[in-house]
Formats: C-alpha cells, structure tokens, sequence
C-alpha cells in the first residue's frame, strides 16, 4: 500500500482510490467494487455507472479501447459467442449477477508484461512512442536562423518518420506552450557563439513551470556552434563543460540535458558534413534516451 | 533462396545446405528430410543419426538444448503423456512412422519472434549477452597503469554484473587471444598523452586477424588522458577528431569505435571525480552498443 501511495504522489494522480487486495482475484475485484459502491471517506470518486477492470500487467492500454468497452457495457446484454469462447470471468457475470458479457476486441499491444523479455519491449515501445516529435528551438538572430534551419534540415532527413518543428523563444510561449500540449519530450537548443546556455536555460524556465517531466524523461540537446576560425577551442571547451552542472540539477526533475558542439565553418561544405554528423548523435540520443550520457560534451 | 545464401555467406557458416522450402510446413519438413536421407551434389553434410527440426522463429536455442533432444530421442521411444498434450507433429510422427515421440522441456527464452515488441526483446537479449565482458587494453608504462586500474576499478562499480579484464598488448598476444576465445565483445583502450592512437591501432590489427565481429559488433572505446596542465587543449581535440575517421573505416567490419576525452589532472579528487563520468559513459557505450554515436569524442 506503501508503494502505491508512493506511485500516485509521485505521477500526481489526482482520482485514484486505493483498495486493499485479497487473496485471490476474485475477492480483490469484489473489494474494489465495494469500495465504489459503497464509497469511502478518503474517495475521490462519486459511485460510477460503469465499472473497468483492468489488469495492470497489461500496461499499454489505449482510452480508445476503454471507450469502447464503455459504450458495449452500456450499449449491449448478450453474446452466447463470447460466453463460449471468453474467459471465466464472463461465466462468473452470468452465474451471479445473471448479465451476459460482450467481447470487445483489444489491440496487439495489451499484451502481459511477465518475462524480463517482456520488460525490454515495454522499455522500447515507451521509447518509440515519445520520440515522434522534436521540437528545435532557436532565436531569430541571423546567425541562428542560418544554421539552426540547416539542422532542421538534416534531422528531417535523418529521421524522416519524426515530425520536426521548430520554435524561436523571443516571441514569447505561445508556440512552445502549443509544443508542450503536444507532448512533445524531445528539444534541440541551438546556441550561437554563446557559451552560457542562453537559450537552454530560458526552455528549462518554461519546463519548470510546465509537468511535462513527470511521467517520461525529456531530452534537451544544447547544441553550441562554433566558428574555430574567430573562438579559441580550449575557452570555448571549458565553458561547455559547465553542462554537466546543468545536467546534474535538471536529471532531478527527469530532464536530461546533453550538450553537442559542432565545429562551424563558413565553407559550407563543411558545415553541411559537420551538420550531418550533428543530426544523427541528435537522432541517437533522443532514440536512446540514456541518463548514462547526459550532461557529457559530444562533439560533431 | 539468394537472401538465405547471401546470410549463410555473411556469416562465412560452413556446413549448412539450402533446400527449397514447400507449400506447407509438413512439406518443408519433408523435402529437408528427404535432402538428409538422399544427400545431394553440394551438400556438406553425410546422412545423419538424427534430425532435429527447429522453427527458425524462436532464436534464442541454447546448445544445451539441442543436447537433450538429441540424446532424447536416441534414448526413448514412448511416452502417452506427451502424445496426449504434444503438439500435431507428435500424432505425425506416430501414425506414418510408428514411433511415439518424448518431449524435452525448453527454456522460456524459446518464445516466438512474432510482433515488434518481440524483434525490441530480441535485439536487448542479444545486447545483453554480448555486454557480459570487458576486456581493457593497456601497456605497462607507468601513467598507464595508474589511471589503466582506476578506471578498471570504476568500471567495476558501474557494472557490478560484468566481469572487467585487463591485458597488456605488450606482453605478445596470448592473453587477448584467451580473450577473444572467451567471445568478449567490449574493449576499452588507454592511451596516456599519446594522441596517436597506438594502442587503439594494435588492438584494431589484432582484431582484423581474428573473426569476432562476424556475428555481432565489438565495441573499442579508445580512452584518452588529458592532464590538461601540460598539453594545450585545442590541438589535443584536432588529433583525437581522427577518431572519425579511423570510426568509418573499421565500422564496415562491424566494429564500433567511439573516443573519450578524460581531463587528467594530479590532484587526485578531481582524477577520481572524471575517472567515474569517464566509467558512465563507457557502460552506455557498452549496454546501447549503438553505431550513431559511434566515431564520435565524448568529453568527461
């Protein structure tokens, strides 16, 4: 029960009521029905129409399919085909509440999670889910307007099932608070010729405000350009490595924050290359997702 | 039948023949059969003892398996039990041969590479067995072997589950080829104040002489100190950026290799401090084992 309270403060679940387990299935489930049946003092929810009953080792369930076992619960009384051919709990419907069942089709992914196998797929389905959106975020300064859309460019095509898009900071929220509804867990901050983290720290100000981290880790890819022709590599480096202070304070708040230095050289030849090599450590890290690199300096 | 021979070719496999499959699965079970007892003008195999018939959709097949039915099916002849709850080729077996068949219990990592989430399973079991070892390579000079077992030692907290070896390149090759017998798929390498590459270079000769990489990529972190008071850091950066290119070469036989700049410095917090983000990042390597990062210098 402990753990549970736990879980719930920490994802800041506001309509969850805990019920204590019996011994069997069975008896759980019929706990939990009273429970809603009767209320509680601590309860959070008024006595329902329809009831779910979900089993939590089932983890990637869609409120699509939730909507739909509503509407049959609500909509139907009978299927002598699913009595045949479900599973015991329609038999227990029918023998003591006389209700006959309907069988509502579910999707591949409601499958159980039993095995460590089990645990590696959820890992990467989670994964793949909240990486389907990169949001590059840059100011409107000349240089950054050149280079940042030549990245965009390149994560485009570097990851051509990634819907891309882009944010200038200055003009005020308004389209990162969009992005943020969006849910979208991945950012790029582009940095010209600065090396303190500008623009970073103003998305990590938005962030903070926003609980977006709560549930997944949100990558932040502080990319710093640098013209080797006018900046001397040795300062430049030491100010970087600032990152993995940032890093340290942020992954507190399930932010993961890595910075990426790009050599930059007005031959555009190559700054296309350079670009290219930034774009697929870009795609890397948001695929991976790994706490293990953050708050390090790659360099493209 | 060209995709079947251009693997078997890949992988430079010795003594397996390619029979045409058939309509059904009881007729692709036949004509394999029926290849074995009649041998034919390519094949690299004499008729055998016995046949095992392996659904190629469950990859993780143990040795120790094949071992048991093998010795199973020399030593047995009858089992109702298993006929009652076999599978259809058991009832085969028994009513065209008259043999009754003996089921030999599997592992649970027999399980069928069906969905997507299974291929996500299946590529993390094999990243994990491959991540079971590391092997670090350093000579005996003297800063190589002070900061070579404080990084052993690091590495050894970060992995408490993996076993960390050490060799010296120096000492002939006989204790790297123990290791490579061992099927170690994971070297890090030590270069002290040498931006050559030296280490990392003999490593690469050995490894091309041998064939470990065929099947599954062998990781090199190529490790580089940097007592930041003696050398200046720009020129450092520009000869270790080969790593690029060394990267791109030695990826086309599978082998990943990645470098990492560690700042050095006497005082011995700050060396343990950057000894222990340096074992961090070598563990990501490792576990991810992911070609997108692969070439480029990670600053510690």
């Amino acid at each position: 029960m402990e753990t549970m309270k736990g879980i719930i403060q920490r994802y800041q679940h506001q309509r969850i009521s805990l019920v204590e387990a019996g011994v069997t299935r069975h008896r759980s489930i019929f706990s939990g029905l009273r429970a809603l049946a009767m209320g509680q003092p601590d309860s959070q929810l008024s006595k329902p129409e329809v009831v779910i009953i979900h089993d939590a080792v089932r983890p990637f369930v869609e409120e699509d399919v939730l909507l739909r076992v509503v509407t049959a619960a609500k909509e139907h009384g009978c299927s002598d085909y699913d009595l045949e051919f479900g599973t015991e709990c329609l038999h227990l419907a029918l023998k003591y509440c006389h209700i006959k069942a309907k069988l509502v089709e579910g999707s591949p992914d409601l499958w159980k999670v039993t095995y460590k196998r089990d645990l590696y797929a959820a890992e990467s389905i989670i994964k793949e889910r909240i990486s389907q959106q990169i949001c590059i975020v840059m100011d409107t300064k000349e240089d950054e307007e050149h280079v940042g859309h030549h990245l965009k460019e390149m994560l485009k095509n570097e990851l051509s099932h990634v819907k891309v898009t882009s944010v200038a900071l200055s003009h005020t929220g308004r389209d990162l608070q969009q992005i943020l509804l969006e849910q979208c867990y991945n950012f790029v901050c582009v940095n010209v010729m600065a090396s303190e983290f500008e623009e970073t720290q103003k998305l990590l100000d938005v962030l903070k405000e926003n609980n977006l981290s709560v549930l997944y880790p949100v990558v932040i890819i502080s990319v710093h350009f640098l013209d080797y022709k006018l900046i001397p590599l040795g300062q430049k480096m030491e100010n970087l490595m600032q990152i993995r202070e940032f890093a340290k304070e942020v992954k507190e708040r399930n932010i993961l924050l890595c910075g990426l230095l790009i050599y930059y050289s007005q031959d555009e030849q190559k700054l296309q290359d350079s670009l290219r090599q930034g774009a697929t450590i870009i795609a890397t890290l948001i695929k991976e997702r790994n706490s293990g690199l953050i708050g390090q300096l790659l360099v493209a």
